[in-house]
């Protein structure tokens, strides 16, 4: 008899989601039918897209989310025992998958088979070698369209997103100028990720801030913050700028029926010609592989550093998802079940 | 000896421009040099983007803004006596221009030769077979690329711009929704127009509106207000909609200084995967004449309606000028010198 272990999205957030919100349950599976595999988490990843996107999940369902995962029994010819793959699973220990029958799913559908990743850590899966690590590599790199030279700015720059956006800039030979929340995260960018300039936004004004180090403005802003921020970091963009808004997380504990105001940003536009243009990662699935090679390949070479944040226990996700939220993390925040 | 009467910037505005912000001075021009014209101003014109623009302009100098003139004295061979252009010579009744050595402007530098328009009036080359009627081909057409069955909605709808816009979006077959300021603007774009729907954002709430006329959102905003109304267009916006910013009218009175708030509009861009664009007209400079034949064809077929509010009087410009700004005029605003 197998069980698992889950979470329960029990009650609707409120501001910073609570540990109470959810319930832990355990339940029995039945037997696998044909085109089914059973799935044992091993790493669980927590992302800020899961705060917003549960405005969309009932109450009562297992909470959302992806997991790095063992398929320890199947019924399908493409998913064999002992290989590991990456699955919109949920918060739950163990998992019975459909796999022909799978709902849409905001990035990949089908489980994916993670590849050989030459010795590095499973957990990369769930960051620089997953979702995280495409955000970055066709988030900024199709939208913003870097070229040498230019001034590139990143807010929450300290995340699994944003420290890998800095990176991508730098090999492209861009001033890279990164915003973070703590001084241990501005020290980092600076001191390992080889930032040109980075600054805590909560105790240094970012219109300073970017008059000192970018005095003839930012070519490029990749924006996982949004409000406050965004508005002073596009005001002092240069002529044809360009703005990859790939998360808007100041926004994220909001009640949706209360916006935040922030100052305008048409008039930028106008005056400068700018281009902002917001994407979920999913539209580049087809090419999804193509950014975890190109991604492994700057690890192997020593070009991209990762950091993570690790929690241990399945029972402590919840805990985990909501320091994330409050930036608790440095690189990817994972769980390992 | 030639004379010219000229309005001088004399004093920086501050909120809403006022008549006194202006002096009026008479001057007697030199003789003509080899390379310069003489031109008489036959139409002058009032436009939004003046407000703005004018932060940069040094008090004491010739108040900027573009005229239709005839050229009455010439020692350059390719503009003749007789003939009309369009140039940025300001609020002046007679100019020199070198035309070999014309600062940089906004769109147009040399003096553009007003083509055969078929016996429509020469005001035109100021409105819809002029910038604003380029504005509205190339900066809806290029931004918003919209196609038939598409939802758009136009901001500043009663303007030059919006009006023109409006029409061109029906003529590619899509659902027009107009936001006007009075509710005798609202009844000229249902009415003549053929807007599918107009509301006076005033009086209604954008919100509220929207979720009548486009119940399954909008895929095209091209906007010339900014600010609030816009935050609540975008967050009615469909999957991958387009948003080409034209102006910003709503804070063109504001000081600079004290950029007004609105709600943040990055969560509708990262969900819905929107872009947004802003434009100045000069970046299609090179393709100034397909502009205007496209504009002139519709006329000549009946296929678009233009309105002019008309001021007589050189005298009388500072007076228009303001008036327009606060939402006096429909369609565009001219001064017959």
């Amino acid at each position: 008899m197998v069980k698992t272990k889950k979470f329960i999205f029990a009650r609707r957030f409120v501001g910073v989601p609570k540990e109470d919100d959810f319930t832990v349950v355990e339940e029995e599976l039945p037997p696998l039918k044909e085109g089914e595999i059973l799935c044992e988490a091993v790493w669980f990843s927590v992302d800020p897209y899961m705060r917003p996107y549960t405005a969309n999940v009932p109450t009562g369902t297992t909470m959302i989310g992806s997991q790095a995962a063992r398929v320890i029994e199947s019924k399908h010819p493409e998913y064999k025992v002992g290989i590991h793959v990456v699955g919109h699973f949920g918060w739950q220990t163990r998992s019975i998958v459909d796999i022909d029958n799978i709902p849409a799913a905001l990035w990949l559908s089908k489980p994916f088979i993670i590849p050989d990743f030459s010795g590095l850590p499973l957990s990369l899966a769930l960051g620089a070698l997953g979702m995280p690590g495409n955000t970055a590599y066709f988030g900024f790199l199709e939208i913003c369209k870097p070229k040498p030279g230019e001034v590139v700015v990143v807010s929450g720059a300290a995340g699994a997103v944003g420290s890998h956006v800095g990176q991508l800039a730098k090999i492209k030979g861009c001033k890279v100028i990164g915003f973070a929340g703590s001084d241990d995260k501005v020290k980092w960018l600076k001191d390992e990720l080889k930032f040109d300039a980075a600054f805590n936004y909560k105790t240094k004004d970012v219109t300073q801030a970017l008059k000192e180090a970018a005095p003839d403005g930012v070519d490029c802003y990749f924006d996982n913050v949004g409000g406050t921020l965004s508005s002073a970091v596009i005001a002092q963009m240069r002529e044809r700028g360009r703005i990859s808004v790939c998360g808007s997380i100041s926004s994220y504990n909001e009640d949706i029926s209360k916006i935040p105001l922030a100052p305008i940003v048409q008039p930028s536009f106008v005056w400068k010609q700018l281009r902002m243009e917001g994407f979920i990662v999913s539209r580049w699935t087809d090419r999804w592989e193509e950014g975890i090679n190109y991604n492994l390949q700057l690890i192997k070479d020593g070009k991209l550093i990762y950091r993570e944040t690790v929690t241990e226990g399945f029972e402590n996700i919840a805990k985990a998802f909501i320091e994330m939220l409050q930036g608790g993390n440095v690189g990817k925040a994972v769980v390992k079940a």
